[in-house]
């Protein structure tokens, strides 16, 4: 190790140390928050009977889908096959691969088919399962295959009505070496809801829409599991959500700003921040500049929020009006700034508009419990 | 290893494959062009008899910066102090990290103060003298310090007008321990610019404030370098930035969209690209989806382009509409989709709007040339 890397935050021991001993732009994950919005989710589901399979998306570390999953490292899904190996590589089990099996990747789907005790796919289109036919798998193995189902959210899927999809259902399920395991829904229209009943309209929609395809398949002699999810619909179940066997909804475990718009959590709840300080004064733009660009927090939000791309914790009156690379400018949303009150290497907290988005920025999450840092989680990338 | 590991392309050789061969998302980088664009750069500077000190902040990797420094490994400038610190261990030197001198990082630049022949900072207020007075250099070292001057950006810097900027320059100057080595104007306003007309005139007026004050400097007695730079200016050199020191460009190695939209660079030149491949068919919609979400080319250039987030290329009449975080809707800006042209698993090339944020959402880069696959570079990441 060279003098220099032992001076980077990523190699140093702050175990300890209050947050603001981080050099910012920093990632910061409040521990507490996390388990009791983990815990939370747990209870939902507990309550009806559902089984939760958390998503990783959001976070994609160890650390914080054993939280998740309660330290049993078991059904879990994920949004990238790098995510499915590395939670394999590390014990993880029953992992469903959520996203409409992408024909390069194959391969690479069959060996962790073959190599967990249940690895599961999805698809949305009989090419897909052509594929998996060409692919058989070893030792009797079958390829475990959730059919996706578009019940109003407009991205993949089969959709609900069209008669195609009873067709790929039997099709999938009448095919040697594959067996079809579940319907699958995304309700990602739920991040248009403002609010828990109209959230609860489309949980309601995409579970009933869900139970009656599934109805459906049993009339012609098929039966299989249901699963349903994202954060909002998950935050305030539904009660016909407990006739599903599964749901799995992921950004729950942190939270962000646009959660607490659509009214899935309050922003108290929130668990993540970035933190950043101010790096410049220029009085002639009544600007403040912060050392949190688009590196730290993400383009997400873009015109979303009256404060900007994020909130600035404690300072309503601020507004995150643009960044580049690596600079941020902050001015107030009326009247003159301060600069008395925001020397240079003042620490400012921002609550990230998409915390999937910002997560993603960081190689490092600081992770503290009542603000004094107790570790760091490192998640992984790619594809 | 585990076996899943083995199948992940981040740990296979691949050299000699055609880009077809790479899982998707993928970056990728025509390093024929990198070396053409990077030599182009060169020889401008030659010719001027200025000093080029690339910038590293698209790029991020040893590789790349071995080809813009000719391979002198010296001269460079960086955008964080992860930068700073990764080239300082890869043998790099003269590095000058470009950015208001952070007080939290004081302590991190001292060390490479003391530890490299050549560590340069930043500064544009009074308060970061005060800090590195607070540090002095161990064994006579000097802080080299170059003043940071708005020139008409409108980020960072003292305004070139203020009368204030000259008292800083002399208190630096001034200052024991500490060396005024320059005056540093980044014209970022170049990216506002249509055409080499318009970058030519921000070029002069830059080039000219920075050359003017430097004189104002001398008639009080100071002596020190000048810079000025942006990949715009850069590009198409005015004759009078022969009278500065140094230029510091940097997106111009890899270039983009937006470049060529400026007028920096023809499409031609753009060395990096994206492939992503059709996952999804959506009749119901007029759309396919494919395996580029915004985690794959960033949510960069909201907005700016007819195509939406990227250019399709060879495809002038589709649009990248819209992105989830693994999932982008693309659709015709015109006319019904033919999708017997577009199969599940076909393979699209998008060339990004802003090569610097695209980079930064990629843990490898795949370098080819002439469509063979090369090698990988690795970029740093962090602050």
């Amino acid at each position: 190790m060279f003098v220099g890397e032992k001076l980077q935050q990523t190699t140093v021991n702050m175990e300890g140390e209050p947050l603001s001993a981080l050099c910012t732009p920093a990632f910061v994950v409040d521990v507490d928050k996390v388990k009791r919005n983990a815990q939370q989710m747990i209870e939902h589901f507990e309550k009806l009977g559902v089984q939760l399979r958390p998503h990783m998306k959001t976070h994609k570390t160890l650390e914080c889908a054993d939280i998740m999953t309660g330290g049993s490292r078991r059904c879990i899904v994920v949004s990238t096959l790098a995510e499915a190996c590395f939670y394999a590589d590390h014990g993880f089990d029953d992992i469903l691969y959520a996203y409409s099996v992408p024909f390069d990747k194959i391969e690479r789907c069959a060996v962790l088919s073959e190599r967990l005790e249940l690895f599961q796919v999805l698809l949305d289109h009989p090419d897909a399962l052509e594929q998996l036919k060409k692919r058989p798998l070893k030792d009797g193995r079958l390829w475990h295959v959730w059919l996706k189902l578009d019940c109003g959210n407009g991205r993949a899927g089969v959709l609900h009505s069209a008669s195609e999809a009873v067709r790929l259902a039997q099709a999938i399920a009448e095919t040697e070496g594959v067996q079809l395991t579940g319907v699958y829904a995304h309700c990602g229209n739920t991040y248009n809801c403002r609010g828990v009943e109209q959230i609860q309209t489309v949980a309601q929609e995409t579970t009933s829409l869900t139970l009656q395809f599934v109805e459906k398949l049993k009339s012609v002699g098929i039966t299989c599991k249901s699963s349903i999810g994202s954060t909002p619909s998950c935050s305030h179940p539904v009660k016909d959500m407990s006739q599903l066997s599964e749901v799995h909804p992921g950004n729950y475990v942190f939270y962000d700003v646009q959660q607490s718009l659509i009214g899935s959590c309050s922003l108290e709840d929130v668990a993540v921040r970035v933190l950043t300080r101010v790096i410049g004064h220029c009085p002639h733009r009544n600007q403040l500049l912060i050392d949190c660009g688009w590196t730290g927090i993400s383009l997400d939000g873009a015109g979303k929020l009256p404060t900007g791309f994020a909130v600035i914790e404690g300072h309503p009156n601020l507004k995150l009006v643009s960044m580049t690379q690596e600079h941020g400018r902050v001015e107030p949303m009326s009247g003159p700034l301060d600069y008395s009150k925001f020397p240079l290497g003042t620490l400012l907290t921002l609550i990230p508009y998409h915390s999937c988005a910002t997560a993603m920025m960081h190689p490092v999450y600081h992770v503290h419990s009542e603000g004094r840092l107790v570790g760091k989680w490192t998640p992984t990338r790619g594809w």
